[in-house]
């Protein structure tokens, strides 16, 4: 395993050197967070479909468990049970614009993952670089367990479990547990656990902080990398459902789906569960005894559990929901936490907005009126009186102070982009299809996805590392 | 699927190009000897070890089933569950003789398998090709069901079912249903079926050609390019037994193994099954209620039921041995066909050489005695007679006319060379590991083995291809 070793110290000299400023020091996480056994462990795999231009390069990695499906090129990484999914590349010739400036991409668009340490880590693109639009960069960067990269550029970054980025562009920074920014370019920041911060300069801020104590109750990290807290207890507890599926070349379909929706062979689904048309399950969702509307979707690392979504409903990346009933275009977020129970469900009435990386943990039943906008720490329907208003308010707002939540700017602005962008993934996922080449979605696309699987040397001083690979052209 | 179609018209005017003089039209075998769904049903895979250098590049090809192991690059052909090994591929540096000239090799000898389709066939390696020893090349070649390559350059080459093709140089030929030839450089020849022929220019010729009827009865390939006859039956029964093993990812060991022997997870290994120190059973061999003793061996499509091996025995690529018992270093050739039944069991003495394509379908108890070469065709102990000869007695001829064998030139070389030729296999084979690196063979350096998984694009126009790529280093 000498060169795994040694990869696993490039990678924390070239995040440590960024991150020297912030106080930060990586390479105890590298080298404890994952047993190096379960580094040589796992396969990676990456999808072949007909809709995705295929272009894969591979070199000096390991690349346990990740699954890959746009163009991509990986190098001196580490990127375990990761999904790196790039399904919104840019294509060669797309005309993009920056502030006022256009210009059009001279090549299609790649991730390029460089000097990386990803743990478990969703990948999505949906890319705002204006620097170079034709690469998806993720440079010098530590992202430990369940954190989401989603369309931006990192370098020289740290993520705490279950941390966030959303359509910011981070230069040597650092994001706490299970915090959530979307503030455009964050450079020598530090992003405090369980942050929720929306910035647009000139328009609107949209800043809750945590109470004290709750982040530490459901995320916890150790210094030797270990992670605790219920999210972790939860997502163990269901671990070994993944077993089976992930030890078959061809995964049997989990049910029967019907025409123009997509469930992928890498999902759970247990006990009852019906879905409906143009709906997606996407790989690593987990979905048991739970019902899904036309046009619903659950997209990677999602539990839904003995729940009903009416329709056209979003689930975000690593949303967990369980024992709650979801109107129509319900939007949840991503690492949301909705766990009701038998005794104490949750109500989200339709085109409600519950915001990313809430939890609402019921000890009583909890009804969210139609059309909400939903966000913090919820155990009880009081609790609801400083955390939830009616979008038609919060449009009319400029500036609210409720609980832990500091809004300034426009509200209408904030709610317009948050709808624009649920109706954007409804239409990206294919939840609008209606046979017509405009409509077709994920959910279609993905039809006849066939996967490939590679693993890496199992002995010598190459153990653990992936061979070199090129697959398919770059051009 | 136009692309697939495209390519097998390709591949048949490249094929028929080169043996349209010999009265030989491949193009309706490639379109029917395969239905077309099964060309995009199966996987191709390839093996990682840290003892054979990685290096594939595959483009414009189906690989559907097909194992790879040594360097190899694949162009525009169709190779359909077949075996390309390339375990004994000469390094860089190599210094080879042919014809008493030496050279040196420039680069790693690689496999480049050009314009051809295999079907089920058996690539080996132990070229002894003066041409190019740098590339082992297949070009323009078909080759139907269960036939083997060995050691050799084809071009413009149709080998039919269970034909074998043995450290033999082919030029535009054809080579009949279930003949072996060993014969050096064979241009615009036609092998006819059931043809055992090895031929040495100056110092031995073995001429063997089954009486009428036989071959038809145990191999026959119609017009349409099915295949019939009893031994595509009996593989058809067992067909099954492999199903459960390619469609996991790491298929379980089938049995305990001892320690520096190595049975591949891409075996069958059924029922009450023992084998011993160094010995090794390859991918596709299958082993039921068998017994081997150390350091023997089961290559590719072997099939041993009901049998006990005594050790240091060889069943080359293809062979089949059933309620048989075969004596200490007992040689079994390629695509041989040792029937026994409970009532009518064979027993084969210690050292005996069956000769390659040998049928033994035993009506009746048959004894072999230790040290004799046995051909032919056999179903009673009486057929010994005139296709069972000692070894040593074989070694004093200088010409032999029994039954349908001719034999002329030095049976003592003949032998020499056949027994030289076991040893290589056994060393190769590891069968005489003492711990020592010198004595380690392909049983100790598949140990730590893992398998690479690619499946070919599922829809559209490239339904059926395989993508392009390019895995480790060509150099």
């Amino acid at each position: 395993m000498e060169k795994l070793n040694e990869l696993i110290d490039h990678i924390a000299s070239r995040v440590n050197v960024n991150l020297k400023t912030m106080n930060v020091d990586v390479e105890i996480f590298l080298k404890e967070a994952i047993p190096a056994d379960k580094l040589t462990h796992y396969y990676a795999f990456y999808a072949l479909t007909t809709d995705h231009p295929l272009y894969f390069r591979f070199r000096k990695s390991n690349l346990g468990g990740t699954y890959f499906l746009g163009k991509c090129e990986v190098d001196r990484s580490v990127l375990y049970k990761s999904d790196v999914r790039g399904d919104e590349l840019k294509d060669k010739g797309t005309v993009v614009e920056f502030n006022g400036i256009s210009t059009k991409l001279y090549q299609d668009e790649i991730i390029q993952i460089t000097n990386s340490f990803l743990i478990k880590t969703l990948v999505h693109n949906h890319s705002k670089n204006p620097e170079i639009p034709e690469y998806f960069k993720i440079l010098n960067t530590v992202a430990m367990h369940y954190s989401n990269i989603h369309g931006t550029t990192t370098e020289g970054v740290y993520l705490g479990p279950f941390a966030t980025i959303d359509l910011s562009i981070m230069h040597n920074c650092v994001v706490g547990d299970y915090s959530y920014v979307q503030a455009g370019d964050l450079s020598r920041r530090t992003i405090d656990p369980g942050h929720i911060w929306i910035y647009y300069e000139g328009l609107f801020e949209f800043d809750y902080r945590y109470p004290k104590g709750v982040v530490e109750k459901y995320v916890s990290l150790d210094k030797s990398g270990k992670l605790s807290g219920e999210f972790s207890v939860f997502l163990r507890e269901r671990q070994n459902d993944f077993a089976s599926i992930y030890s078959a070349v061809l995964p049997d379909p989990p049910m029967d789906v019907p025409i123009n929706a997509f469930v992928s062979p890498y999902a759970v689904v247990k006990g009852n569960c019906a879905i409906g048309e143009n709906s997606l399950v996407a790989q690593r969702a987990y979905i048991a005894d739970s019902t899904l509307g036309t046009g619903a979707n659950a997209q990677e690392n999602c539990y839904i559990l003995n729940s009903k979504y009416d329709g056209m409903n979003v689930t975000a990346h690593g949303g967990k929901v369980i024992h709650s009933h979801l109107g129509r275009k319900v939007f949840t977020g991503f690492n949301s936490f909705l766990r009701g129970s038998e005794n104490a469900k949750i109500t989200v009435g339709a085109k409600s907005i519950v915001m990313p990386h809430t939890i609402i943990d019921a000890t009583e039943p909890i009804t969210i009126p139609e059309g909400s906008l939903v966000w913090g720490y919820i155990t009880k329907q009081d609790d609801l009186a400083t955390q939830c208003i009616a979008l038609d308010e919060f449009a009319k707002l400029k500036e609210l102070d409720l609980g832990n939540l500091t809004f300034r700017g426009d509200g209408d602005q904030f709610v317009a982009a948050f709808q624009h962008r649920i109706e954007h993934i409804l239409e990206e996922n294919g939840a609008y299809f209606d046979g017509s080449d405009k409509t077709r979605g994920h959910a279609q696309k993905t039809q006849s996805v066939s996967f490939n699987l590679f693993q890496p040397f199992l002995a010598g001083a190459e153990e653990g590392m992936f061979p070199t690979m090129t697959i398919g052209d770059s051009a």
